[in-house]
């Protein structure tokens, strides 16, 4: 059968992920090249095409893909350009899809790396024949994905979705990359995580918790998840808090599109009820009664290794 | 030209207008009747049809129409229904646009009063050629009408758009009607205004105002507006807190869909730039910068009596 596989590439600050990928999900072919390599975009494109070649070979020649999928950070989809990107090394307005395009001779698609996450759950994971839903990436800075009608939104500049940056608490936190005060990735993230058990540890100078047993720098969001598997109550507090805001949040978003389901993606979600509990929790309570108990707050399935290939290369069956 | 003209029907709580509208958003007939009249709902159908009939025949006949659209509070577009819609008499799940639909025998659709006024806009008025914009209508409630890609957001149920109860100050003020905290609906409404205005002038014991010649019950978003006119400092006042609160929720509601514009409907914007330079500025701080000076925020164009018919009226327009 010609036609049936498609290649998606995760391109990351560090490594750039690829894998040939057919309508099921499978990945039947990956690899990786290292971004940070390459300060120059062309000999990315050039070691990224020798990387690949080998997979479209084993795949049974380029007849045999339908196109390629890109997710990448900051990827506008009408362009199909990377604009800005502050944890890669090209600076400015990178035509990635076109060039891709050109170098491969096939269709190409691009889009951050959130909405690629929301595809992959569309096409081939939890949110399979919904028309709409909303994925949130709770990772190192919180990302989403929002399909409404079936479509992903774009919006009128192909940058739509960036609920991570939404105001949560007025005057909050402050984050240094964007200036504003309060957005929900500092609260939702691992460095938000972290800054809430720092936060919590400071203001009970007497309570005993066994993230003690760490300097301050070394409490990450991954020290705070161990601890609180291991039952430290000022661990689980921190789940709480964050649960709390983020339920908040979530629940701002159901308001805006009415969604069947908000699914859950990235580092965070590995806490399980930790998090989920307060979650929903805090969800429900700021609902008006229309919404309540039937939006779903879930796990992404593609929570693995994979994910990101995955998402990437569902960009191109969601052009059918 | 058979089959070239709508008829727009806006239920309200008090009353029911209804007019016949042509594709360029002229209103030929119009009429209403007392919806607080009728306790059930199979008389008011009686009636309304009785009232229209005329009009129709004005018209030329049942033939030159091609169909009814419905602007009502809690109206679910999927499902043609109004559900425990708190001003109405009429209790419980009305299957409204069934009832209409058979007794004037012609196609019918229903949505809620802010969707229609948003695709009012989108066939008649300032969002013409727009495919992904934001309404909000500001008047005794905060209501949203959302298009995406060309397409009315309805969400999975048919209740999407509920941004005036999105919470814009966690534990703010108390909303009666929902048992929320904070919501924008208690701050941007006209209600909010009058609150807003009470608040200043208790806080404030020795300063002078307008306002002051006023009883505390007195006081109302048109008095505000009035001294406000009359360059009372403390009205001023009221309406930078009211388009600070209001530009930080449009920013967020903003970086969920990245609309081309987001049109302000409804009594308050008849304050014009007391209103509109505070709001654009909160917003254009509470944006990141990828969406910064790009997202237009502007008054509707369908601001008068007619507003509700023609949005009702576009409905069956939109079908198309």
């Amino acid at each position: 059968m010609e036609n049936n596989l498609v290649i998606g590439i995760d391109i990351g600050g560090t490594n750039t992920k690829f894998g040939i990928v057919n309508s099921s999900g499978e990945v039947l072919q990956r690899g990786s090249i290292k971004t940070k390599n390459h300060p120059e975009v062309d000999t990315f494109i050039d070691e990224l095409y020798l990387a690949v070649l080998p997979s479209i070979e084993f795949a049974g020649g380029i007849d045999m893909i339908k196109g390629i999928g890109i997710g990448a950070p900051n990827g506008n989809y009408y362009k199909g350009t990377i604009e800005h990107a502050p944890n890669l090394e090209w600076k400015g307005i990178i035509p990635m899809a076109a060039m891709i395009r050109e170098k491969f001779s096939l269709p190409t698609f691009l889009t951050n790396d959130a909405n690629a996450a929301a595809i992959g759950e569309m096409i081939y994971g939890v949110a399979k024949g919904m028309k709409d839903f909303i994925l949130i990436t709770l990772g190192t800075g919180v990302g989403s994905g929002i399909v409404c009608n079936g479509k992903m939104v774009y919006g009128h500049d192909g940058f739509a979705g960036e609920l991570g940056h939404t105001i949560i608490i007025p005057d909050g936190r402050y984050h240094p990359g964007t200036g504003l005060h309060g957005s929900l990735e500092m609260y939702a993230s691992a460095t938000g995580v972290a800054m809430t058990a720092k936060e919590i540890l400071l203001a009970r100078p007497d309570s005993t918790s066994l993230l003690r047993d760490y300097k301050e720098e070394e409490i990450t969001s991954r020290v705070v998840y161990e601890c609180a598997m291991k039952n430290d109550v000022i661990s689980k507090e921190v789940y709480n808090y964050t649960g709390k805001i983020l339920g908040r949040a979530l629940a701002n978003f159901a308001m805006f599109s009415s969604p069947e389901a908000i699914i859950l993606f990235g580092g965070l979600i590995k806490a399980g009820d930790l998090i989920f509990t307060p979650t929903i929790q805090a969800f429900e309570n700021n609902l008006i009664p229309i919404y309540k108990n039937k939006i779903k707050i879930i796990p992404s399935k593609l929570f693995d290794s994979d994910a990101a290939i995955l998402g990437a290369s569902a960009l191109v069956w969601d052009q059918d």
